[in-house]
Protein backbone atom coordinates (compact mmCIF):
# COMPACT_ATOMS: atom_id res chain seq x y z
CA UNK A 1 0.00 0.00 0.00
CA UNK A 2 0.96 3.60 -1.37
CA UNK A 3 0.75 6.94 1.27
CA UNK A 4 -2.37 8.99 0.00
CA UNK A 5 -2.34 10.53 -2.98
CA UNK A 6 -2.69 14.39 -3.65
CA UNK A 7 -5.55 14.37 -6.38
CA UNK A 8 -5.28 16.13 -9.95
CA UNK A 9 -7.83 17.70 -10.85
CA UNK A 10 -11.14 15.44 -11.86
CA UNK A 11 -11.39 16.14 -15.71
CA UNK A 12 -15.36 15.95 -17.56
CA UNK A 13 -17.70 15.27 -18.52
CA UNK A 14 -17.27 11.68 -16.78
CA UNK A 15 -19.20 8.67 -18.55
CA UNK A 16 -20.12 5.48 -16.52
CA UNK A 17 -21.54 2.46 -17.87
CA UNK A 18 -23.60 1.16 -15.50
CA UNK A 19 -26.24 2.53 -12.80
CA UNK A 20 -26.36 -0.05 -10.35
CA UNK A 21 -25.62 0.78 -6.94
CA UNK A 22 -21.91 2.00 -7.90
CA UNK A 23 -22.67 3.98 -10.82
CA UNK A 24 -25.76 5.36 -9.62
CA UNK A 25 -24.42 6.37 -6.66
CA UNK A 26 -21.16 7.80 -8.41
CA UNK A 27 -23.48 9.23 -10.40
CA UNK A 28 -25.10 11.30 -7.56
CA UNK A 29 -22.01 12.11 -6.00
CA UNK A 30 -20.63 13.50 -9.36
CA UNK A 31 -22.93 15.79 -10.19
CA UNK A 32 -23.33 16.90 -6.41
CA UNK A 33 -19.76 18.49 -7.29
CA UNK A 34 -20.94 20.15 -10.49
CA UNK A 35 -19.74 17.49 -12.51
CA UNK A 36 -21.67 16.51 -16.05
CA UNK A 37 -22.20 12.84 -16.22
CA UNK A 38 -22.91 10.76 -18.99
CA UNK A 39 -24.55 7.31 -18.89
CA UNK A 40 -24.64 4.07 -20.21
CA UNK A 41 -27.54 1.60 -19.52
CA UNK A 42 -28.88 -1.74 -21.12
CA UNK A 43 -32.16 -1.31 -21.06
CA UNK A 44 -35.02 1.06 -21.51
CA UNK A 45 -36.78 0.39 -18.09
CA UNK A 46 -33.45 1.61 -16.36
CA UNK A 47 -32.51 4.19 -18.55
CA UNK A 48 -36.35 6.04 -17.33
CA UNK A 49 -36.42 5.09 -14.12
CA UNK A 50 -32.67 6.59 -13.91
CA UNK A 51 -33.35 9.81 -15.36
CA UNK A 52 -36.34 9.91 -12.62
CA UNK A 53 -33.87 9.66 -10.15
CA UNK A 54 -31.80 12.12 -11.54
CA UNK A 55 -28.69 9.43 -11.45
CA UNK A 56 -27.00 11.25 -14.60
CA UNK A 57 -27.00 14.33 -16.17
CA UNK A 58 -27.96 12.57 -19.33
CA UNK A 59 -29.02 8.66 -20.10
CA UNK A 60 -28.91 6.81 -22.95
CA UNK A 61 -28.46 3.30 -24.47
CA UNK A 62 -26.38 5.04 -27.50
CA UNK A 63 -22.60 3.66 -26.67
CA UNK A 64 -22.30 7.03 -28.86
CA UNK A 65 -23.31 8.70 -25.25
CA UNK A 66 -19.57 8.26 -24.17
CA UNK A 67 -17.51 10.01 -27.13
CA UNK A 68 -16.81 13.41 -25.53
CA UNK A 69 -15.96 11.50 -21.67
CA UNK A 70 -13.08 12.67 -20.58
CA UNK A 71 -13.35 9.70 -17.99
CA UNK A 72 -15.00 6.40 -18.06
CA UNK A 73 -15.82 4.32 -15.09
CA UNK A 74 -17.03 0.64 -15.82
CA UNK A 75 -19.92 -0.03 -13.48
CA UNK A 76 -21.06 -3.08 -14.46
CA UNK A 77 -21.08 -6.66 -13.05
CA UNK A 78 -17.36 -8.79 -13.36
CA UNK A 79 -19.41 -11.27 -15.77
CA UNK A 80 -20.14 -8.44 -18.63
CA UNK A 81 -16.69 -6.34 -17.30
CA UNK A 82 -14.67 -9.23 -18.35
CA UNK A 83 -16.62 -10.23 -21.69
CA UNK A 84 -17.34 -6.58 -22.70
CA UNK A 85 -19.71 -5.55 -25.99
CA UNK A 86 -17.45 -4.85 -28.78
CA UNK A 87 -20.08 -1.66 -29.53
CA UNK A 88 -18.90 -0.75 -26.43
CA UNK A 89 -15.33 -0.42 -26.24
CA UNK A 90 -15.53 0.84 -30.01
CA UNK A 91 -17.62 3.80 -28.51
CA UNK A 92 -14.84 4.64 -25.51
CA UNK A 93 -12.71 7.70 -26.91
CA UNK A 94 -8.79 6.84 -26.92
CA UNK A 95 -7.70 9.56 -25.37
CA UNK A 96 -10.26 9.21 -22.44
CA UNK A 97 -8.95 7.80 -19.12
CA UNK A 98 -10.95 4.25 -18.45
CA UNK A 99 -11.43 2.42 -14.70
CA UNK A 100 -13.75 -0.10 -13.25
CA UNK A 101 -14.93 -1.11 -9.84
CA UNK A 102 -14.78 -4.92 -10.11
CA UNK A 103 -13.98 -6.54 -7.28
CA UNK A 104 -11.26 -8.81 -8.58
CA UNK A 105 -8.68 -7.04 -10.21
CA UNK A 106 -5.91 -9.09 -12.11
CA UNK A 107 -8.18 -10.81 -15.05
CA UNK A 108 -10.13 -7.39 -15.03
CA UNK A 109 -6.42 -6.39 -15.96
CA UNK A 110 -5.78 -9.04 -18.10
CA UNK A 111 -8.46 -8.27 -20.08
CA UNK A 112 -8.78 -4.17 -20.49
CA UNK A 113 -5.38 -3.91 -20.89
CA UNK A 114 -5.25 -4.58 -24.31
CA UNK A 115 -8.33 -3.27 -25.00
CA UNK A 116 -7.35 0.55 -24.15
CA UNK A 117 -3.82 2.16 -23.59
CA UNK A 118 -5.26 4.15 -20.63
CA UNK A 119 -7.32 1.74 -18.32
CA UNK A 120 -6.67 1.77 -14.76
CA UNK A 121 -8.02 -1.25 -12.61
CA UNK A 122 -9.88 -0.45 -9.74
CA UNK A 123 -12.21 -1.42 -6.69
CA UNK A 124 -14.54 0.92 -4.25
CA UNK A 125 -15.21 -0.94 -1.33
CA UNK A 126 -18.86 0.39 -0.75
CA UNK A 127 -21.80 -1.95 0.90
CA UNK A 128 -23.12 -4.54 -1.99
CA UNK A 129 -26.73 -5.56 -0.29
CA UNK A 130 -28.81 -3.31 -2.71
CA UNK A 131 -28.83 -3.87 -6.57
CA UNK A 132 -30.07 -2.03 -9.24
CA UNK A 133 -31.23 1.54 -10.73
CA UNK A 134 -33.02 1.96 -7.07
CA UNK A 135 -30.10 1.34 -4.83
CA UNK A 136 -28.04 4.08 -5.72
CA UNK A 137 -27.01 6.28 -3.17
CA UNK A 138 -25.69 9.72 -1.92
CA UNK A 139 -22.59 9.22 0.24
CA UNK A 140 -22.07 5.70 -0.23
CA UNK A 141 -18.05 6.17 -0.99
CA UNK A 142 -17.31 8.50 2.07
CA UNK A 143 -14.35 7.80 4.42
CA UNK A 144 -14.83 3.92 2.37
CA UNK A 145 -11.00 2.34 0.71
CA UNK A 146 -10.96 2.93 -3.06
CA UNK A 147 -8.59 0.34 -4.15
CA UNK A 148 -6.64 1.28 -7.33
CA UNK A 149 -4.15 -1.94 -8.31
CA UNK A 150 -1.91 -0.35 -11.69
CA UNK A 151 0.33 -2.39 -13.22
CA UNK A 152 3.19 -1.74 -15.42
CA UNK A 153 2.16 -0.46 -18.40
CA UNK A 154 -0.39 2.13 -16.52
CA UNK A 155 -0.57 5.30 -17.64
CA UNK A 156 0.78 7.45 -14.48
CA UNK A 157 -1.53 10.54 -15.72
CA UNK A 158 -4.35 8.44 -16.04
CA UNK A 159 -3.88 6.85 -12.18
CA UNK A 160 -4.28 10.63 -11.04
CA UNK A 161 -7.63 11.04 -12.83
CA UNK A 162 -8.75 8.25 -11.32
CA UNK A 163 -7.29 9.12 -7.48
CA UNK A 164 -9.19 12.14 -8.01
CA UNK A 165 -11.97 10.50 -8.82
CA UNK A 166 -12.18 8.57 -5.55
CA UNK A 167 -11.23 11.77 -3.88
CA UNK A 168 -14.50 13.73 -5.66
CA UNK A 169 -16.71 11.52 -3.62
CA UNK A 170 -14.44 11.34 -0.43
CA UNK A 171 -13.37 7.73 -0.41
CA UNK A 172 -10.14 6.54 0.76
CA UNK A 173 -7.65 5.95 -1.84
CA UNK A 174 -5.23 2.72 -1.53
CA UNK A 175 -2.58 1.72 -4.33
CA UNK A 176 -1.36 -1.86 -4.31
CA UNK A 177 -0.77 -4.85 -7.09
CA UNK A 178 -3.38 -6.57 -8.14
CA UNK A 179 -2.39 -10.19 -6.65
CA UNK A 180 -2.19 -8.53 -3.57
CA UNK A 181 -5.47 -6.98 -4.00
CA UNK A 182 -7.34 -10.03 -5.16
CA UNK A 183 -5.91 -12.16 -2.07
CA UNK A 184 -6.79 -9.93 0.55
CA UNK A 185 -10.23 -9.96 -0.92
CA UNK A 186 -10.46 -13.55 -0.90
CA UNK A 187 -9.56 -13.52 2.93
CA UNK A 188 -11.55 -10.72 3.90
CA UNK A 189 -14.77 -10.62 1.48
CA UNK A 190 -15.02 -14.08 -0.52
CA UNK A 191 -13.97 -16.93 2.47
CA UNK A 192 -16.41 -15.44 4.99
CA UNK A 193 -19.55 -15.64 1.70
CA UNK A 194 -18.62 -19.34 1.74
CA UNK A 195 -17.68 -20.32 6.10
CA UNK A 196 -21.20 -18.35 6.19
CA UNK A 197 -22.91 -20.20 4.05
CA UNK A 198 -21.72 -23.17 4.98
CA UNK A 199 -23.11 -22.58 8.19
CA UNK A 200 -26.54 -22.01 7.09
CA UNK A 201 -26.52 -25.52 5.03
CA UNK A 202 -24.98 -27.21 7.95
CA UNK A 203 -27.41 -26.23 10.34
CA UNK A 204 -30.07 -26.58 8.60
CA UNK A 205 -29.05 -30.35 7.66
CA UNK A 206 -28.38 -31.52 11.03
CA UNK A 207 -31.16 -30.25 12.45
CA UNK A 208 -33.07 -32.29 9.68
CA UNK A 209 -31.17 -35.15 10.37
CA UNK A 210 -31.84 -34.76 14.13
CA UNK A 211 -35.64 -34.37 13.69
CA UNK A 212 -38.27 -33.90 16.45
CA UNK A 213 -38.49 -30.97 17.29
CA UNK A 214 -35.04 -29.41 16.71
CA UNK A 215 -35.81 -28.28 12.88
CA UNK A 216 -38.34 -25.99 14.68
CA UNK A 217 -36.39 -24.76 17.78
CA UNK A 218 -32.96 -23.85 15.87
CA UNK A 219 -35.38 -21.32 13.97
CA UNK A 220 -37.02 -20.35 17.36
CA UNK A 221 -33.52 -20.13 19.41
CA UNK A 222 -31.56 -18.69 16.37
CA UNK A 223 -30.31 -14.90 17.97
CA UNK A 224 -28.39 -11.67 16.69
CA UNK A 225 -25.42 -14.06 16.78
CA UNK A 226 -26.58 -16.43 14.23
CA UNK A 227 -27.57 -13.92 12.65
CA UNK A 228 -25.16 -11.67 11.81
CA UNK A 229 -22.51 -15.16 11.31
CA UNK A 230 -24.81 -16.19 8.74
CA UNK A 231 -25.78 -12.79 6.80
CA UNK A 232 -23.15 -12.68 3.83
CA UNK A 233 -23.75 -16.23 3.18
CA UNK A 234 -27.39 -15.60 2.48
CA UNK A 235 -26.29 -12.77 0.39
CA UNK A 236 -26.77 -12.36 -3.66
CA UNK A 237 -25.91 -16.22 -5.30
CA UNK A 238 -24.82 -14.81 -8.44
CA UNK A 239 -22.43 -12.48 -7.30
CA UNK A 240 -21.14 -14.73 -4.82
CA UNK A 241 -20.72 -17.28 -7.32
CA UNK A 242 -19.09 -15.02 -9.65
CA UNK A 243 -16.61 -13.62 -6.96
CA UNK A 244 -15.93 -17.77 -6.71
CA UNK A 245 -14.58 -18.02 -10.61
CA UNK A 246 -13.16 -14.69 -10.60
CA UNK A 247 -10.82 -15.12 -7.62
CA UNK A 248 -10.82 -19.01 -7.21
CA UNK A 249 -7.35 -19.96 -6.79
CA UNK A 250 -6.85 -16.97 -4.22
CA UNK A 251 -10.41 -18.63 -2.37
CA UNK A 252 -9.03 -22.00 -2.67
CA UNK A 253 -5.67 -21.00 -0.74
CA UNK A 254 -8.27 -19.14 1.94
CA UNK A 255 -10.24 -22.09 2.11
CA UNK A 256 -7.56 -24.25 2.68
CA UNK A 257 -6.18 -22.00 5.78
CA UNK A 258 -9.20 -21.46 7.58
CA UNK A 259 -10.01 -25.23 7.67
CA UNK A 260 -6.65 -25.34 8.88
CA UNK A 261 -7.28 -23.13 12.13
CA UNK A 262 -11.15 -24.96 11.80
CA UNK A 263 -9.54 -28.53 12.68
CA UNK A 264 -6.82 -27.25 15.21
CA UNK A 265 -9.99 -25.46 16.98
CA UNK A 266 -11.87 -29.47 16.80
CA UNK A 267 -8.86 -31.29 17.81
CA UNK A 268 -9.13 -29.46 20.56
CA UNK A 269 -12.59 -29.68 21.30
CA UNK A 270 -11.93 -33.84 20.70
CA UNK A 271 -9.06 -33.84 23.01
CA UNK A 272 -11.09 -32.01 25.88
CA UNK A 273 -7.83 -29.35 25.64
CA UNK A 274 -9.74 -26.93 27.00
CA UNK A 275 -7.08 -24.30 28.64
CA UNK A 276 -5.57 -24.95 24.61
CA UNK A 277 -9.21 -23.94 23.23
CA UNK A 278 -9.47 -21.08 25.60
CA UNK A 279 -6.37 -19.83 24.72
CA UNK A 280 -6.99 -19.35 20.82
CA UNK A 281 -10.55 -18.22 22.06
CA UNK A 282 -8.45 -15.23 23.31
CA UNK A 283 -6.02 -15.18 20.60
CA UNK A 284 -9.19 -13.97 18.22
CA UNK A 285 -10.96 -11.65 20.63
CA UNK A 286 -7.14 -9.83 20.31
CA UNK A 287 -7.44 -10.29 16.64
CA UNK A 288 -10.55 -9.01 15.82
CA UNK A 289 -10.46 -4.80 16.81
CA UNK A 290 -7.25 -4.91 13.89
CA UNK A 291 -10.17 -5.61 11.61
CA UNK A 292 -12.69 -3.14 12.33
CA UNK B 1 -42.12 -27.30 21.79
CA UNK B 2 -45.47 -26.56 23.30
CA UNK B 3 -47.93 -24.00 22.86
CA UNK B 4 -47.61 -21.24 25.47
CA UNK B 5 -48.32 -21.90 28.48
CA UNK B 6 -50.59 -20.02 31.26
CA UNK B 7 -48.65 -18.12 33.79
CA UNK B 8 -49.31 -19.09 37.54
CA UNK B 9 -49.75 -16.08 40.08
CA UNK B 10 -45.76 -15.57 40.77
CA UNK B 11 -45.10 -15.70 44.02
CA UNK B 12 -42.53 -13.67 46.04
CA UNK B 13 -39.64 -12.69 47.62
CA UNK B 14 -37.49 -13.57 45.16
CA UNK B 15 -33.96 -14.79 45.42
CA UNK B 16 -31.40 -13.90 42.76
CA UNK B 17 -28.27 -15.34 43.15
CA UNK B 18 -25.95 -13.33 41.04
CA UNK B 19 -25.97 -9.94 39.65
CA UNK B 20 -24.62 -9.99 36.41
CA UNK B 21 -26.38 -9.37 32.99
CA UNK B 22 -28.86 -12.18 33.30
CA UNK B 23 -29.76 -11.97 37.40
CA UNK B 24 -29.30 -7.71 37.28
CA UNK B 25 -31.48 -7.12 34.45
CA UNK B 26 -34.17 -9.97 36.04
CA UNK B 27 -33.67 -7.65 39.39
CA UNK B 28 -34.62 -4.73 37.73
CA UNK B 29 -37.53 -5.93 35.75
CA UNK B 30 -39.07 -7.64 38.70
CA UNK B 31 -38.63 -4.29 40.96
CA UNK B 32 -40.38 -2.61 38.15
CA UNK B 33 -43.58 -5.29 38.87
CA UNK B 34 -43.68 -4.66 42.20
CA UNK B 35 -41.74 -7.72 43.30
CA UNK B 36 -39.11 -7.76 46.24
CA UNK B 37 -35.85 -9.39 45.38
CA UNK B 38 -33.46 -10.73 47.69
CA UNK B 39 -30.13 -11.17 46.07
CA UNK B 40 -26.83 -12.61 47.11
CA UNK B 41 -23.67 -11.75 45.60
CA UNK B 42 -19.98 -13.03 45.68
CA UNK B 43 -17.78 -9.89 46.42
CA UNK B 44 -18.47 -6.77 48.35
CA UNK B 45 -17.42 -4.58 45.39
CA UNK B 46 -20.23 -6.08 43.46
CA UNK B 47 -22.71 -5.26 46.64
CA UNK B 48 -21.76 -2.04 46.66
CA UNK B 49 -22.08 -1.52 43.01
CA UNK B 50 -25.55 -3.89 42.79
CA UNK B 51 -27.34 -1.51 45.45
CA UNK B 52 -26.10 1.87 43.74
CA UNK B 53 -27.82 0.49 40.68
CA UNK B 54 -31.02 -1.02 42.85
CA UNK B 55 -30.74 -3.74 41.07
CA UNK B 56 -32.31 -6.06 44.28
CA UNK B 57 -34.64 -4.95 47.26
CA UNK B 58 -31.47 -6.09 49.31
CA UNK B 59 -27.76 -7.48 48.18
CA UNK B 60 -25.96 -9.73 50.60
CA UNK B 61 -22.78 -12.05 50.73
CA UNK B 62 -24.69 -14.12 53.12
CA UNK B 63 -26.37 -17.11 51.66
CA UNK B 64 -28.99 -16.73 54.23
CA UNK B 65 -30.81 -14.23 52.69
CA UNK B 66 -32.51 -16.83 50.57
CA UNK B 67 -34.55 -17.91 53.21
CA UNK B 68 -38.15 -16.51 53.07
CA UNK B 69 -37.78 -16.86 49.62
CA UNK B 70 -40.52 -18.78 47.24
CA UNK B 71 -38.69 -18.71 43.95
CA UNK B 72 -34.67 -18.70 43.88
CA UNK B 73 -33.09 -18.11 40.33
CA UNK B 74 -29.38 -19.35 39.99
CA UNK B 75 -27.96 -16.67 37.14
CA UNK B 76 -24.50 -17.89 37.62
CA UNK B 77 -22.14 -18.93 34.91
CA UNK B 78 -22.16 -22.55 33.86
CA UNK B 79 -18.70 -23.31 35.71
CA UNK B 80 -20.03 -22.11 39.20
CA UNK B 81 -23.47 -24.02 38.59
CA UNK B 82 -22.05 -27.01 37.96
CA UNK B 83 -19.90 -26.99 41.34
CA UNK B 84 -22.44 -24.92 43.78
CA UNK B 85 -20.72 -24.12 46.74
CA UNK B 86 -22.27 -26.18 49.94
CA UNK B 87 -23.75 -23.42 52.00
CA UNK B 88 -25.41 -21.84 48.72
CA UNK B 89 -27.40 -25.43 48.37
CA UNK B 90 -28.30 -25.18 52.56
CA UNK B 91 -29.38 -21.84 52.34
CA UNK B 92 -32.13 -22.61 49.82
CA UNK B 93 -35.43 -23.26 51.40
CA UNK B 94 -36.57 -27.06 50.32
CA UNK B 95 -39.72 -25.57 49.81
CA UNK B 96 -38.83 -22.72 46.85
CA UNK B 97 -39.15 -22.70 43.55
CA UNK B 98 -35.03 -23.21 42.15
CA UNK B 99 -34.23 -22.44 38.43
CA UNK B 100 -31.48 -21.13 36.30
CA UNK B 101 -30.11 -19.55 33.52
CA UNK B 102 -27.84 -22.10 32.05
CA UNK B 103 -26.88 -22.50 28.26
CA UNK B 104 -26.55 -26.04 28.11
CA UNK B 105 -29.01 -27.79 30.31
CA UNK B 106 -28.78 -31.58 30.46
CA UNK B 107 -25.65 -31.29 32.92
CA UNK B 108 -27.15 -28.30 34.68
CA UNK B 109 -30.52 -30.88 35.05
CA UNK B 110 -28.12 -33.72 36.49
CA UNK B 111 -26.34 -31.82 38.92
CA UNK B 112 -29.19 -29.89 40.09
CA UNK B 113 -31.96 -32.40 40.50
CA UNK B 114 -30.81 -34.49 43.28
CA UNK B 115 -29.67 -31.25 45.17
CA UNK B 116 -33.46 -29.97 44.81
CA UNK B 117 -36.82 -31.23 44.77
CA UNK B 118 -38.05 -28.09 43.13
CA UNK B 119 -35.48 -27.70 40.45
CA UNK B 120 -36.81 -26.29 37.12
CA UNK B 121 -34.05 -25.90 34.65
CA UNK B 122 -34.12 -22.41 32.04
CA UNK B 123 -32.27 -20.69 29.76
CA UNK B 124 -33.75 -17.23 28.97
CA UNK B 125 -31.70 -16.47 25.81
CA UNK B 126 -30.57 -12.76 25.94
CA UNK B 127 -27.82 -11.11 24.74
CA UNK B 128 -24.42 -11.81 26.31
CA UNK B 129 -22.14 -9.21 25.02
CA UNK B 130 -21.91 -7.40 28.15
CA UNK B 131 -21.16 -9.41 31.59
CA UNK B 132 -20.70 -7.79 35.06
CA UNK B 133 -22.54 -5.60 37.72
CA UNK B 134 -22.62 -3.01 35.22
CA UNK B 135 -24.57 -4.91 32.47
CA UNK B 136 -28.31 -5.32 33.93
CA UNK B 137 -30.55 -3.81 32.00
CA UNK B 138 -33.99 -2.97 32.00
CA UNK B 139 -36.36 -5.16 29.31
CA UNK B 140 -33.65 -7.29 28.22
CA UNK B 141 -35.65 -10.19 28.21
CA UNK B 142 -38.83 -8.92 26.35
CA UNK B 143 -40.06 -10.92 23.34
CA UNK B 144 -36.91 -13.09 23.71
CA UNK B 145 -37.10 -16.87 24.21
CA UNK B 146 -37.08 -18.36 27.61
CA UNK B 147 -36.31 -21.97 27.04
CA UNK B 148 -37.79 -24.39 30.28
CA UNK B 149 -36.74 -28.30 30.09
CA UNK B 150 -38.54 -30.14 32.13
CA UNK B 151 -37.38 -33.34 33.20
CA UNK B 152 -39.80 -36.59 33.68
CA UNK B 153 -38.66 -35.78 37.91
CA UNK B 154 -39.87 -32.02 37.43
CA UNK B 155 -42.40 -30.47 39.94
CA UNK B 156 -45.54 -29.29 37.50
CA UNK B 157 -46.15 -26.86 40.22
CA UNK B 158 -42.27 -25.44 40.07
CA UNK B 159 -42.71 -25.23 36.45
CA UNK B 160 -45.70 -23.55 36.22
CA UNK B 161 -43.88 -20.80 38.78
CA UNK B 162 -40.55 -20.56 36.37
CA UNK B 163 -43.40 -20.12 33.50
CA UNK B 164 -45.03 -16.89 35.35
CA UNK B 165 -41.45 -15.44 36.21
CA UNK B 166 -40.92 -15.93 32.24
CA UNK B 167 -44.12 -14.25 31.76
CA UNK B 168 -43.66 -11.27 34.41
CA UNK B 169 -40.11 -10.28 32.17
CA UNK B 170 -42.15 -10.55 29.15
CA UNK B 171 -39.93 -13.37 27.41
CA UNK B 172 -41.55 -15.88 24.90
CA UNK B 173 -41.63 -19.17 27.14
CA UNK B 174 -40.56 -22.48 25.18
CA UNK B 175 -40.56 -25.84 26.47
CA UNK B 176 -38.50 -28.80 25.14
CA UNK B 177 -36.48 -32.03 26.31
CA UNK B 178 -33.05 -30.77 27.42
CA UNK B 179 -31.46 -33.12 24.70
CA UNK B 180 -33.30 -31.12 22.14
CA UNK B 181 -32.37 -27.58 23.42
CA UNK B 182 -28.89 -28.89 23.92
CA UNK B 183 -28.74 -29.81 20.45
CA UNK B 184 -30.26 -26.52 18.53
CA UNK B 185 -28.07 -23.84 21.03
CA UNK B 186 -24.96 -26.48 19.94
CA UNK B 187 -25.75 -25.72 16.06
CA UNK B 188 -26.97 -22.32 16.03
CA UNK B 189 -25.08 -20.53 19.15
CA UNK B 190 -22.13 -22.72 20.14
CA UNK B 191 -21.30 -23.51 16.47
CA UNK B 192 -21.05 -20.13 15.00
CA UNK B 193 -18.54 -18.98 17.92
CA UNK B 194 -16.29 -21.82 16.41
CA UNK B 195 -16.81 -21.49 12.82
CA UNK B 196 -16.48 -17.36 13.10
CA UNK B 197 -12.81 -17.93 15.55
CA UNK B 198 -12.17 -19.94 13.03
CA UNK B 199 -11.93 -17.11 10.15
CA UNK B 200 -10.26 -14.36 12.05
CA UNK B 201 -7.46 -17.24 12.87
CA UNK B 202 -7.44 -18.24 8.81
CA UNK B 203 -7.63 -14.85 7.44
CA UNK B 204 -4.81 -13.91 10.01
CA UNK B 205 -2.46 -16.92 9.55
CA UNK B 206 -2.44 -17.11 5.57
CA UNK B 207 -2.11 -13.63 5.49
CA UNK B 208 0.74 -13.24 7.60
CA UNK B 209 2.19 -16.54 4.98
CA UNK B 210 1.40 -14.37 2.11
CA UNK B 211 3.36 -11.34 3.58
CA UNK B 212 4.05 -8.82 1.65
CA UNK B 213 1.65 -5.90 2.17
CA UNK B 214 -1.40 -8.30 2.77
CA UNK B 215 -1.41 -8.61 6.78
CA UNK B 216 -1.83 -4.45 6.14
CA UNK B 217 -4.14 -4.59 3.49
CA UNK B 218 -6.48 -7.08 4.68
CA UNK B 219 -7.41 -5.13 7.96
CA UNK B 220 -7.49 -1.64 5.55
CA UNK B 221 -9.78 -3.61 3.41
CA UNK B 222 -11.71 -5.54 6.17
CA UNK B 223 -15.55 -4.20 6.05
CA UNK B 224 -19.09 -4.71 7.67
CA UNK B 225 -19.45 -8.45 5.95
CA UNK B 226 -15.77 -9.57 7.80
CA UNK B 227 -16.80 -7.66 10.91
CA UNK B 228 -20.20 -9.53 10.85
CA UNK B 229 -19.34 -12.51 9.73
CA UNK B 230 -15.86 -12.66 13.07
CA UNK B 231 -18.31 -11.21 15.52
CA UNK B 232 -18.99 -13.69 17.86
CA UNK B 233 -15.67 -15.37 17.18
CA UNK B 234 -14.21 -12.76 18.64
CA UNK B 235 -16.15 -12.87 22.02
CA UNK B 236 -15.59 -13.76 25.51
CA UNK B 237 -13.18 -16.86 25.55
CA UNK B 238 -13.95 -17.84 29.08
CA UNK B 239 -17.68 -17.88 27.74
CA UNK B 240 -17.09 -19.50 24.73
CA UNK B 241 -14.95 -22.63 26.30
CA UNK B 242 -17.46 -23.17 28.73
CA UNK B 243 -19.84 -23.93 26.42
CA UNK B 244 -17.94 -25.82 24.66
CA UNK B 245 -17.03 -28.01 27.46
CA UNK B 246 -20.65 -28.49 28.84
CA UNK B 247 -21.90 -29.43 25.46
CA UNK B 248 -18.77 -31.09 23.77
CA UNK B 249 -20.68 -34.03 21.72
CA UNK B 250 -23.57 -31.70 20.66
CA UNK B 251 -20.85 -29.08 19.36
CA UNK B 252 -18.97 -32.24 17.88
CA UNK B 253 -21.98 -33.35 15.43
CA UNK B 254 -22.74 -29.68 14.48
CA UNK B 255 -19.06 -29.70 13.38
CA UNK B 256 -19.09 -32.48 11.32
CA UNK B 257 -22.59 -31.36 9.81
CA UNK B 258 -21.11 -27.62 8.92
CA UNK B 259 -17.53 -29.53 7.74
CA UNK B 260 -19.78 -31.53 5.25
CA UNK B 261 -21.47 -28.41 3.82
CA UNK B 262 -18.10 -26.57 3.61
CA UNK B 263 -16.99 -29.23 2.14
CA UNK B 264 -19.39 -29.66 -0.47
CA UNK B 265 -18.76 -25.91 -1.32
CA UNK B 266 -15.04 -26.85 -1.52
CA UNK B 267 -15.54 -29.43 -4.16
CA UNK B 268 -18.18 -27.42 -6.33
CA UNK B 269 -14.81 -24.50 -6.56
CA UNK B 270 -12.38 -27.01 -7.16
CA UNK B 271 -14.26 -28.47 -9.88
CA UNK B 272 -15.21 -25.19 -11.01
CA UNK B 273 -19.08 -26.56 -11.07
CA UNK B 274 -20.63 -23.31 -10.74
CA UNK B 275 -23.98 -23.58 -11.63
CA UNK B 276 -24.31 -26.18 -8.74
CA UNK B 277 -21.89 -23.44 -6.36
CA UNK B 278 -25.22 -20.98 -7.54
CA UNK B 279 -27.60 -23.03 -6.38
CA UNK B 280 -26.28 -24.14 -3.19
CA UNK B 281 -25.73 -20.02 -2.37
CA UNK B 282 -29.21 -19.51 -3.80
CA UNK B 283 -31.01 -22.48 -1.57
CA UNK B 284 -28.81 -20.65 1.52
CA UNK B 285 -30.41 -16.94 0.75
CA UNK B 286 -33.57 -18.72 0.92
CA UNK B 287 -32.90 -20.48 3.98
CA UNK B 288 -31.93 -17.73 6.04
CA UNK B 289 -35.38 -15.44 6.78
CA UNK B 290 -36.50 -18.59 8.38
CA UNK B 291 -33.71 -18.31 10.86
CA UNK B 292 -34.08 -14.46 11.68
Amino acid sequence: MSPPLVPARLEGPIGIVGLGLIGGSLGLDLQARGMEVLALVHRQATAERARQRRLATHVSLDPAILRGCALVVLALPLDRLLAPEPALVQAIPAEAVVTDVGSVKAPVLECWTPLHPRFVAGHPMAGTAAAGVEAGQPGLFRGRPWVLTPDPPTDPAALDQVVSLAAAVEARCLVCPAAEHDRAVALISHLPVLVSAALLQGVDDAARRQGGGIPELVRALASSGFADTSRVGGGNPELGTLMARCNREALQDALAAYRRSLEQLERHLAQENWSALQEELRDCQQLRPGFL
